[in-house]
């Protein structure tokens, strides 16, 4: 494989000034994937997480737990430095919930508050229902049919190896309670933002804005939505009684979580490689995103292992309090935007276990060809090269932006919305083959990035 | 079809004297076959009580609503009779429910209360638990490891698509709570009898005994099973909390709903085709056991849509309390032992949605040739010949002990411990074309028998 590529490389267009990759950058690559496919450290990190911490909600004693968690962990492997960076988060608690039909079928229903929701009031909240098949159509209905009533969003989310099903339905977990109250409803009831044909209930956050009425915000599983539409066929008057006690504690204190292995010649240069910390608090956060965690963890531990170190400086980052607004990655840029010229290229993980099929970039035109290169050595691991528009992750989303190259190790996420934000988000959903591919993939993503001679920059800059 | 089995009739061996179905009876068993392979009846029943009524535990007002839903509707099928037969039934309610690890790995643990277990002392109970493999363990095990501990049963169940895994692990349901207050437990956590990978507990009855201390019993879904197996490979003490805040409402009446259509010749004598009516109460009770009462139901209004009536009474019974002792079987069982004589055969549908594969009976030696016969007319269906040593199903098992003939119309359960007992046992689970096809397989089935001409007493007697 070596020899074949040194081959390739001195086959292209004499444009090309210099090889993206040096022959010991890519020996070592080959040692990297042949110790990184023996390796089980991605699935024993995640493990760890979950099992030790759980759930870990932003502002909780879970996440503060997390945070310690982490910290050890980091200072055990051999990093050059550890340190935490602190970030203000939200602390939302969620507290009692309960739906049921009280008339004319009564029966309780599974449901889950949205992140962010208001409380009912005391004694719950009792009312009928009126059924929207999309949130569109709830924008354009007629608010006298509206008020006094739960708005009952019935939209269905596509399954699609890429998620991209996801986008088209959780603008109304965003905005549904918004939209609802604007129209005079009392509450919203979603439809879970998920593929899953089991009776959990997908949470998420959701946003209020001022100037409307706050209204309490659940979301149904799908079979439970299929039921309120059967109901409605049969009687158009079905009432509903919610009771949430979720609680607004205001302002915590979390931490964004860094490793770093200082670079050998270009040491302020940064190859950042994230994932994040918190999780939701039903599930215990494994494929959401402990996997995330587990894998560049363990792309980093590779690394370590190799008793060359990279010649830019790898910083692995476990973002705070993604899961409320990308709350850590604003704070990452905001508190490093001095620095952020400094970043040779950043990706996160964080769409479950994998395995990885696809690399995506946003970098300099002139710069593609070190992608296929890239590619090449991700080849055997089944990875493709993909497109030059990517968005690199929620929390590296906010750095293209401000001029950072970014990639996208794209995820096999068919079942990834089955578990996503619910209780069933657990270990056992993570196949040990599949986290090791992902994070021999990062692995050779993060050394060849450390060790590329390419220039990245100027980026394509994304439509804002 | 008809032809050929006619001459297949005529070429048995003279010693059968005669023929156990007309060419009549035949004829109308080709047409009831093709007509209930076009109905949607079945599906349409289920779908209705799980809609309307949802999970219908005894005693409650679900459970007097189902009762009034079935009557209601026999009524409108046209039966010749339509009666409520009274049944004392316990009336458990589950109420609050809540277990955590509080050390050293705080976190939420999806349980459920065990069907009949008394609630927690307020404020709740804490302890370590001490883990099994098996009840076996727990019972050979030293009551000095065990006293007051939470015991933490972790068997397995196995996956077959008759079920047989069941049995050898919901022993431990009925009795683990005895088994480990024996030996001074404080509590039982069992891992769910269930072949689920989700995050689901399942519920089911338990039993206490007199002169035994009493103490709460909970089902903990699988990967919460899983868990708890790492914490204590991790660490020895692991600290539970639970509070259950179950209550005993004594005594209620429900009832057995039972429909006849009479018999045209031999009006005395009964085909009894059965169900239960009642459910747990998390989930809508729809492969447990809505798809019964549909597959039975659906049976009779096929027949009654023939112009000719059976030469048999053709009994429909909606069983009463079966999830929480086979209480309205007793009942059943009690009421009628005057005319069990008169009791053709029975059959209980109670094993979720079907497709059925196989008909397995409880009859005379010199009966079995009959039951050749009636497996060629249901070869069509895809349903073989089983074994003559059934128990005909959970509400009709009590009947064979008092010489009457059964049979075992045996389903696909493949799957059907994944939902069974959960929250996830919601209509969404039935393939309509599985319950269509059980539905025709009970239609032949009551048809034949009903107008059979071979004596099926006496019966080989089950061992005690
Ligand atoms: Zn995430
Ligand atoms: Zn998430
Ligand atoms: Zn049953
Ligand atoms: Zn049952």
């Amino acid at each position: 494989m070596k020899r074949s590529l040194a081959a390739l490389v001195l086959a292209l267009p004499l444009s090309l000034t210099a090889a993206p990759f040096s022959e010991l950058t890519l020996s070592h690559a080959d040692n990297l994937r042949q110790h990184a496919m023996q390796s089980d450290h991605a699935y024993r990190v995640v493990e760890s997480l979950t099992t030790e911490i759980g759930p870990r909600l932003p502002g909780t004693h879970a996440d503060q737990r997390a945070v310690d968690w982490a910290k050890a962990r980091f200072e055990a492997m051999g990093f050059d430095s550890v340190r935490l960076e602190p970030v203000e988060v939200p602390h939302w608690e969620r507290g009692f919930a309960d739906a049921r039909i009280t008339l004319p079928f009564p029966q309780p229903l599974v449901i889950t508050a949205l992140g962010n929701s208001i409380a009912t009031p005391d004694g719950g909240l009792e009312a009928a229902i009126i059924r929207f098949a999309t949130l569109a159509d709830l924008e354009a209905a007629d608010p006298a049919a509206v008020k006094g009533k739960f708005v009952f969003i019935d939209h269905k989310m596509a399954r699609f190896k890429d998620g991209r099903g996801y986008g088209p339905v959780v603008k109304a977990r965003g905005r549904g309670a918004v939209a609802a109250a604007q129209k005079g409803a009392v509450g919203l009831l979603l439809r879970s933002v998920s593929t899953s044909g089991h009776r959990f209930a997908h949470t998420g956050v959701m946003r209020y804005v001022d100037g409307v009425t706050k209204i309490p915000a659940v979301a149904l599983s799908g079979p439970d939505a299929d039921q309120l539409t059967r109901m409605l066929a049969l009687q158009s008057d079905i009432q509903v009684k919610l009771e949430l006690d979720t609680l607004d504690h205001g302002v915590a204190t979390s931490y964004n979580v860094i490793g770093e292995i200082h670079g050998s010649s270009k040491a302020d240069e940064i190859v950042l490689i994230g994932a994040h910390l918190d999780s939701w608090d039903e599930g215990t956060g494994a494929l959401d995103d402990g996997a995330g965690v587990g894998i560049v963890t363990a792309a980093a531990q590779h690394i370590l292992a190799l008793e060359r170190r990279p010649q830019r400086t790898l910083r692995v980052v476990l973002y705070a309090a993604e899961e409320i607004g990308l709350i850590g990655a604003k704070a990452y840029r905001d508190r490093h935007k001095d620095t952020l010229d400094n970043h040779y290229i950043a990706a996160e993980a964080d769409f479950g276990a994998g395995p990885i099929y696809r690399i995506d970039s946003r970098v300099n035109d002139s710069a593609l060809s070190a992608f296929t290169l890239l590619t090449e050595q991700l080849a055997p691991l089944g990875v493709e090269r993909g497109h030059n528009a990517s968005w690199g992750g929620p929390d590296v989303s906010v750095l293209p932006v401000l001029g950072v190259p970014v990639a996208g190790l794209a995820m096999d996420g068919t079942d990834y919305f089955d578990y996503h934000h619910t209780p069933d988000d657990t270990l056992d959903k993570i196949k040990p083959e599949a986290i090791q591919q992902s994070a021999a993939v990062y692995t050779l993503f993060a050394w060849l990035m450390a060790n590329a001679e390419t220039e990245l920059r100027p980026i394509p800059l994304p439509s804002q």
